[in-house]
């Protein structure tokens, strides 16, 4: 079958780009039509909604949205609403919470929370002109020059922190940055920074034209190649923790606290050497992380993009949490750069983003870092301890089980019988579709 | 307010877990409930089979399921659908795939499949009696007693490739490797990997203590720390580019064919050797690859994490894309390690997923890694095509103008009057808020 292209595909209805990709991708039933509309919400007004976040939206994509409860932390309760479409994650979650409520619960501090952007820009001629001519004169023309678009910012104790001119001409020919740091309070502050960042270049266009010190070849010179904010923040930073004695380390699998411990610590340090174990040691981190930074309304690429590149900034990739014993105190804990924000993008918006910030008690975007770095260490907590004890199938296959009665349309009577089937057995695909052959030619 | 722990949460039903949650951390006002309710389906059975892919699930996060048509991809035209709830996302594929469209399209290829896993284990003992012992004898049992495992993916042309015993105790006291390779066909083989290297531990644990070669001490001293996949799947990798003559690099906004060239190979070199570039440039391209991952069922917090690992392999974070001018000619390439399934998992499960690997014409995991790459490739694209032209903010900020509307609760006519008054102007949130005021106050 040949597929043709579609001019002005944007510009049809819904119900017409339904009908085209039915026509062209869908097989002669109604099925694909009936699946991508029996998912329309029965209220027009908030299906609009939905469909306005993005573009071409032809139906909306369900994904569980769930609670951990029973988070201890810095002495407060919470219940976490985590989205998130892989089985076991919210289980888990709940599982460390409990773990550690007797014990003290998690504490967190923010280390920082600056952000930064660049103006990255060419420029062929006197570099030490063009340095003394950014701190006499053209820094303060910057900071003077977005005083209308930082106003509000201020006003809520935030703005731009610092500006300087970064030259990088020895990574690549003429290039320089104008760098500037910023804290954008209680949003994530990438149109903010972005909008400050374009209107320097703005100005250093404009600025450098009016100037008698530069000649024309070095005016000409200058290109402003891109003005944009870095999602890498390192500086925007929060720690986690969890620590008791070593005694209190008590699994049910009947291993023992101080063996518990030890193969802990070793797990952990085996991801601060091997990339390949702290790729997987940090998606487990991020299957906490992320379901929280969704949840309220934040973009989980940039977060992912951020926590990767910290974890590789020695040089060479590693794990995000780290562990201690120390005089008989096992200590285990997370540095995460998080640029999270709780007003300005979807967070006033999508319905049940406000609900999960109403749940976690409205909190600023200081505290919602926090709330989020605690998910990121509960959950890497349960991994590595499911790893070191049982093994990570047992857990995980059982949470998958469900799924995959579901897929052979299993009923309730059955599903139960396969819950109880596998209760002291290893879940395997293989094993659970022979038995239920089995069990239904009986 | 003091929030209580709750016992037994995940025994409650769903109308009690939200009871519960209002009491705890709601307000007075039945808002809520009414929220987490309204997004149920109609349906029982659908709206069970949703909840049940998590733990403790609630109610439905929507994600905007859009589509990307006009994509040619080695010279067939696909719709690539998209989940994402950023706006302008969609939009800028759409636009990439139809910039590329009249220029020959996307090519990729398939560089490698093979995916990794590791056991872990500890060994005090003599290393060159363990490597002996391993390449003469337990290679061969490891490879057979998993035979029972691996004879399904074996029938698809799948399975173990290589297993190998890895000395890293010049990075960690006593800490060795059993190292596999696996080709999982079309499936992300997570499940399939694990339980292959949970049975090689197991296999290890087993026929050591049944050695002769080896001491009580030795026997004793094997620990195995854990048996685990890695999400690092550098051979499994794609490629995918673009290319054309500099002179049909036209852009509506008047810069010449070689300024746009020249601008763009500098925007791409930038990200080369500025991190804080390189996190934000890379982050854009997953936007492309996760809209498309996730839209698939597959999971994005592994393919986010291997990806990040794979742009840090050198030592330094870079760009995963690359751009070079010769000869006239403008080529701009990705290389993207990438690890999917087209069965398993959610992908028979979630009736919108069947949808988009439909929609898809039901690709190979290989066809599917090469629709990615491509959505990656074609966001870079489109982004850097616009930092390098009119800036970021102006697409963007004109996206998000409707989002700021829907805040303020503005009529259809409203908006459109909004849609007007930008149409020359950069959209600012002040500047929105305050016009609607006049608007309203007029």
């Amino acid at each position: 079958m040949e597929n043709k292209i579609i001019e002005r595909f944007s510009k049809l209805n819904k119900a017409e780009k339904i009908n085209w990709l039915v026509r062209e991708y869908g097989d002669s039933s109604k099925e694909m039509e009936k699946i991508l509309t029996q998912y329309w919400n029965q209220e027009e007004d908030l299906q609009k909604l939905h469909e306005e976040f993005s573009e071409n939206t032809i139906s909306n994509f369900y994904m569980p949205f769930g609670i951990a409860p029973n988070f201890l932390i810095n002495g407060e309760i919470y219940a976490i609403p985590m989205v998130i479409e892989e089985s076991s994650v919210v289980a888990a979650a709940a599982k460390s919470a409990k773990f550690w409520l007797d014990k003290g619960g998690f504490k967190t501090s923010i280390v920082g929370v600056s952000k930064s952007g660049h103006v990255h820009f060419i420029f062929k001629g006197d570099k030490d002109k063009l340095n003394s001519w950014f701190s006499e004169y053209l820094r303060d023309e910057l900071f003077a020059k977005t005083g209308d678009i930082t106003k509000n910012m201020r006003s809520r104790g935030g703005g731009i922190l610092t500006i300087e001119l970064v030259d990088k001409t020895s990574e690549l020919e003429n290039y320089y940055q104008i760098q500037a740091t910023f804290d954008t309070r209680d949003s994530m502050g990438a149109n903010f920074i972005n909008s400050c960042l374009e209107q320097f270049a703005q100005v250093l266009k404009t600025e450098i034209q009016r100037n008698e010190l530069f000649s024309r070849e070095e005016k000409d010179s200058l290109q402003v190649i891109m003005s944009i904010l870095s999602n890498y923040t390192p500086e925007c930073l929060v720690c986690a923790e969890v620590s008791c004695k070593i005694e209190d380390l008590r699994d049910e699998s009947g291993i023992s606290p101080e063996e518990f411990a030890w193969k802990f610590r070793q797990a952990v340090q085996i991801a601060e050497i091997e990339p390949y174990r702290a790729t997987t040691h940090n998606k487990g981190i991020m299957n906490g992380v992320d379901s929280v930074v969704v949840a309220t309304g934040n973009d989980f690429r940039a977060v992912e993009a951020c926590v990767h590149t910290y974890a590789s900034r020695t040089g060479k990739y590693k794990s995000l949490t780290h562990c201690e014993i120390e005089n008989g105190i096992f200590r285990f804990w997370i540095n995460l750069p998080l640029a999270l924000g709780v007003v300005g993008g979807l967070t006033k918006l999508h319905p049940l983003v406000m609900v999960a910030l109403q749940i976690l008690k409205n909190p600023s975007a200081e505290k919602l870092m926090q709330i989020v770095a605690v998910a990121g260490l509960a959950q890497n907590f349960a991994a590595l301890r499911s790893l070191i004890t049982t093994g990570i199938q047992k857990g995980h296959m059982k949470m998958h089980l469900l799924n995959i009665l579901n897929q052979l349309e299993a009923t309730e009577e059955e599903k139960q019988y396969f819950i109880n089937f596998f209760k002291d057995k290893t879940v395997s695909h293989h094993l659970v579709i022979s038995e239920f052959h089995k069990l239904r030619n009986k």
